[in-house]
Order: structure tokens, then C-alpha cells, then sequence
């Protein structure tokens, strides 16, 4: 196999969002911990679209991102055991943290507070960190997955980023068997909740604004379908129903979050997954009155990644993708924006192809 | 002892929020699951100075606030057989329940739908229900909580709502040896947090807003103090170090919610128990991803208010109270809206004065 070369589909123009040119970039200083990969295929991920659109703040340029990232493993630092060169691994959104804290000491890496994410960020080194639309990426061992062999590389790649930021959440606040999992907006995100959710065994209540993908709700095999935007009384009958929803809606003041929270048991969890850049609804204390939560999730951590395509090959989970060619990043983007992907596009990287699926 | 009459300091006019007039009123019919006792002592809850100043919405008139009432057992129904008469008894801010929903069956009684208030509510029968500035009330035993023999009922009376509303939340979300808790807003309610939480074996933090009470919070054997107004930056060194918050603050937007989620530990929860008025300030998803819950508790069922007594009389833990005749409500509701009150006052009954303590 050939020495990994870095080159990326970059946005160049802050005030382009959709145009993407290629660039050569310089990957971070390669350490002792650390695994180079060729990259097979990323995802696009909302949190593509809303920082190259600087929905999250301004951006410098060039800058190339996507954190779905699949590929094969060309290089590994002296300290690494668990992969070897020609390894099908992934990276997920997050690829480096402090790895002292008490975050990292106890699993939590992906709750360190010195994180280093995929893309749009700095490595210890001073470099710029540049994502996956791309022909590779250095990340250290801790931030690299193993892809199990009767996984398809392309299925793998959206679980990295969209897969684990709900399975982590379903599995740490007691999604499964005899429990009723609501789960709110099913796109990226949620189409991978859903399934997890049915995999993992819970009564799944899938809630979605128009009917436009009830029929593929039903496919997914959702127990319960509720269209909310025809409905407006919609959380009256489930009140105190469920015992955890994972909410990934990427819509701020416009969700009733209020009607949502009263339809958990005493002490669920309202887990908001979605990042709009908007803020939340106002919400006043008697809304909490109730005894249920709101908060949030940051990815998973390395257990639950592995765990996670472990389960999915496992339970034979196909995430419902569309493939592009990377060179067409900038229709998936578009697209992305206006809500027309069922439910994830996965890029197929063609600056530099390599052969493996 | 003499028949129980029903005779209660009432707001009679909505716009006198402060100005009580003594006001003969009818009982909930007496059924035979139901207690009646004669009021000793009712603490000053600051419900009771949100109710008459309308901040939670109209109010009919005349009504009789209160909901921290001890006394002595006048009479109780045939299918009561954990009190008799002359027992020394509590009621809290809950009066009544289905007594058949799934919370009712779970020992979740306080989180009902079609919970009663005891008061500015009505009972089944119709009868609108009226609160403990006054002679006597009726209660079914489900809510009727037995006073231990070494605690006196003065102290015994705010335990039963800012007591409970407090202790609760720390018992079910972890509140022990070993856990870092903090404590926001010293007053009637976070003066019991902090005297329950060390009790506990926590290690307390005592967040107030001024150097006002820091004196008084020493003497309450917090482990840390941190005074907030003269700190913006105080949750810096906070950060990720608690593992649970209570929150007993009356403030809602100006309340700095981003910084206090910032201090709390992976899926650390922030209990919201003070109820302002006013809206919580705006939160963006971003503010969650630390992990971070943000709920809120509503009062404590029975087996906790019972474990609250028993704890508090073995523990000797005795609140901080300021006691007023009866008849001084007005002053105690005015110095309440003030914030000025160390830390709860309790009326002593003198419409019909008994001789219990």
C-alpha cells in the first residue's frame, strides 16, 4: 500500500459553503500512539453543515470536514498493539483528549474537558485539525475503532458519528427490554436510534412531524408512530409514559419541549442529541415539576464504539445510507441543509481510491 | 379535647396580598380514610407568598394558605389505623392523590396527575380546599405523616414541605458518603439541603450570592462556601467536580444555569426545587453537552417524609426557624417576599391555641 498523502475537499471561501476545492494540508506531527489511516468513505453529519455554514460561529479556511470516517489502517505508532497496518478501522467526531484527567482515567474520554475534535481544531502540535472528506487522517489509538469483518465499511462510517452519539445515550440511561424509548425526529441521528433501540429490545415510540417518512418508519419497525405537527395534543395520552427519549431534532425554539417532558415517567431522561444553533424553547421550573430531565450527550466513549459495531454486525443493523462520490460533497451538503437525505449520505473518497469495502 | 372548627387567617381581597382576616370556613367531607387534627404550629412556605401575590396566577377568595402544619389528631375514619387520636401529626403541601394510577401505586404519589394541593385546590367533593394558617384540617392518611417523640412539632412543621422538597431529591439521586454536593441559595429551603446533605455524609458546598449568610452557613458546617455575586468565574474551578446540585433559589432568568451545569460530574444532575415566577434563563443544546441533567422534584412521597423525621430526629437536626404568633402572618409573609428571614418562620396557632409541642 502507498504512503498515506493528505489532500481534502476544503472549503476555501467562509462565504462559499457549498464549494469545495481540493487542497493539500499537513497532518499532525505522527506520535508514538498514533494510527494513520487511508480513508475508504465519510459521512456527512449535520455538524458538517453547520459549521461550514457558521451556524456554530466563524471558520477559518481552508478548512475540510466530516468525522465519519472509514478506512485502512498504513501506518501505526510504536506504542500501538491493537492494529496493524491494512486493519479496517474508523474515527468518529472526537480524535484526541487530555488522557489524564479523571474523564479519561474513567472512561469518560469523550467528556474530557481539553477534547480535541476531528476537525476545526488544534492538535497539541499547533496544527490545524483537517476531517474526512479526504484521503486520510492521523488519529490517536484511543480515537480509533476496529470495524468488524461482516461490517461494511460504507455502514460503518455513519455509525462513527451519528450511531454512537444515540447508542451511548440508550445504553447509559437503560434503554432495553420492558422499557418504552421515545424517540423524537427521525433523520440522521434518529434513524439509528430507532434501530438500536428496536435492536436493544425497547418499546419504541418514533415520533416525527409529517407523514412524509411514516412508511419508512414502519419499515424500521418502530412499535409506535406519532405525528406531531397534524396533532398538536399529541403528548396528552402518553403522559408519564415513556422512561427515556433521545430527542435528535435539530430545531431550537420551535419544539415543544415542555409536551415532551411531560410524557416521561417520574425521573426519565430527556436526552437532546440535536445541536441547533438556535436556543431551546424558554422553559420555566414548573415545567420540571413533573420529576423529569433534560439533558445532553457528547459521542460515546471507546467501550461503547467498540460495543456498538460489535452489536451492529451482530444484529445485522444497515443504516439506511445513500453514496456519493466525495467529489459530489457539495450536493450531499445542500441536501443535508434541506432535509432531503434518507437518512445519511456516505462519501466515497476519490482524490486518491483505495480498494477496500 | 374539643371538636376540631374550621376557622383560618384568609387573604379576602387579592389585591391585600399581606392583609389576613380570621374567616369561618367548611371542611372537606370527612371519609374514612381521612385524618383530621388540630393545628399547633404552620410554617410560612415561600408558595405561600407566590400564591397570594398572584405570581402562579389568580386566586379566589377568601383563602387560607399554608402547607407546613403540625398538630394533634382530632378524629380518624374507620380505615385508619396508623394514627388515633392525640397522636402528634404533620401534613405537607399535598393533600390527596387518585390512590390508583401507576404513580399512585409506586410509591410515587407525589408525582399523580390529579395530585390535591392542600391548598387553593379542590377535593373531590367540591369543597376548595383551604391551608394551615388556621384551627384544623382534614387529610387522607396517605398524606398525614407521624411526628417522632423527640421532635419538637416547631421544628417538625417546615420540614414538611421545605424539608421534604429537598430531601427527597438528594435521597434519589445519590446524595451519600463520598458524593460532592452542592447547595444553591441559602434560605428556607437550601438551609435544609445543607443540614440534610451533611447529614447524609456528603461533602457540602454552599453556593450564596452574597457574603450575607456566610457566618450562619459556617455554623451550618458547610464544607465549602463559595459566594457567587462577587465571582462571576466561581464554576472555573468547579468544573465537572460535583456529582449533585440542588437549586432552592427564586430566581429564574438571572440565575447563571450554563455556569452551575458546568461544575457537575458525567450525567451529574441539577435539581431545580425553588420555583420563580419568571422563566429559567435561555439554554442553548451546546449548555448540555457536558452531560449535565437539568430537573426538577415536586415535594417527596410518604415513606420519605416518614425516613425525614425519623432522620432528623436521630441526627438531631434542627432547623433555623424565626416563630411568630399566628396572627403576625402578614408580617411574616411581607418579611418573606423581602428575603428576610433566617431561615423559615413557623406561626404558632392562636385562633384556638392547643397545648401541644
Amino acid at each position: 500500500m502507498s504512503k498515506a498523502e493528505f489532500k481534502g475537499y476544503a472549503i476555501t471561501d467562509a462565504n462559499l459553503w457549498s464549494q469545495f476545492n481540493v487542497v493539500e494540508y499537513q497532518p499532525k506531527t505522527f506520535e508514538d500512539d498514533d494510527v494513520e489511516l487511508r480513508i475508504a468513505y465519510c459521512g456527512v453529519c449535520g455538524s458538517d453543515v453547520h459549521t461550514i455554514t457558521e451556524g456554530w460561529g466563524k471558520i477559518p479556511t481552508p478548512l475540510v470536514v466530516g468525522h465519519e470516517i472509514v478506512g485502512q489502517v498504513t501506518r501505526v505508532g510504536a506504542n500501538v498493539k491493537e492494529f496493524k497496518v491494512g486493519d479496517r478501522v474508523g474515527v468518529g467526531a472526537q480524535i484526541g483528549s487530555c488522557y489524564k484527567c479523571r474523564a479519561c482515567k474513567e472512561d469518560q474520554e469523550n467528556y474530557c474537558p481539553t477534547k480535541i475534535d476531528t476537525y476545526n481544531d488544534k492538535y497539541p502540535d499547533g496544527v490545524f485539525a483537517q476531517g474526512g472528506y479526504s484521503t486520510a487522517i492521523r488519529a490517536n489509538q484511543l480515537f480509533v475503532f476496529p470495524i468488524p469483518d461482516n461490517l461494511r465499511l460504507k455502514d460503518a462510517a455513519s455509525m462513527l458519528c451519528a450511531g454512537l452519539t444515540v447508542y451511548s445515550p440508550l445504553k447509559r440511561h437503560g434503554c432495553g427490554p420492558g422499557k418504552k424509548v421515545g424517540i423524537i425526529g427521525i433523520g440522521g441521528l434518529g434513524h439509528y436510534a430507532l434501530l438500536f433501540a428496536k435492536a436493544m429490545g425497547a418499546e419504541v415510540y418514533a415520533f416525527t412531524h409529517s407523514d412524509r417518512k411514516v412508511e419508512d418508519i414502519k419499515k424500521m419497525c418502530a412499535d409506535h408512530i406519532i405525528v406531531t405537527g397534524s396533532n398538536p395534543d399529541f403528548a396528552k395520552s402518553l403522559e408519564m409514559q415513556l422512561d427515556l427519549i433521545v430527542c435528535a431534532v435539530d430545531v431550537g425554539a420551535g419544539m415543544p419541549l415542555a409536551d415532551y417532558l411531560s410524557m416521561l415517567w417520574v425521573h426519565g431522561k430527556f436526552v437532546m442529541v440535536g445541536l441547533p444553533d438556535e436556543p431551546l424553547p424558554s422553559m420555566k421550573a414548573f415545567d420540571f415539576l413533573c420529576g423529569a430531565f433534560l439533558g445532553g450527550s457528547h459521542l460515546g466513549n471507546k467501550k461503547e464504539a467498540v460495543e456498538m459495531l460489535q452489536f451492529a454486525a451482530a444484529k445485522n443493523i444497515r443504516p439506511w445510507i445513500e453514496e456519493l462520490p466525495m467529489s459530489k460533497a457539495s450536493e450531499a451538503v445542500q441536501r443535508v441543509k434541506k432535509g432531503d437525505v434518507r437518512y445519511r449520505f456516505v462519501l466515497k473518497q476519490d482524490i486518491s481510491p483505495i480498494d477496500v469495502e
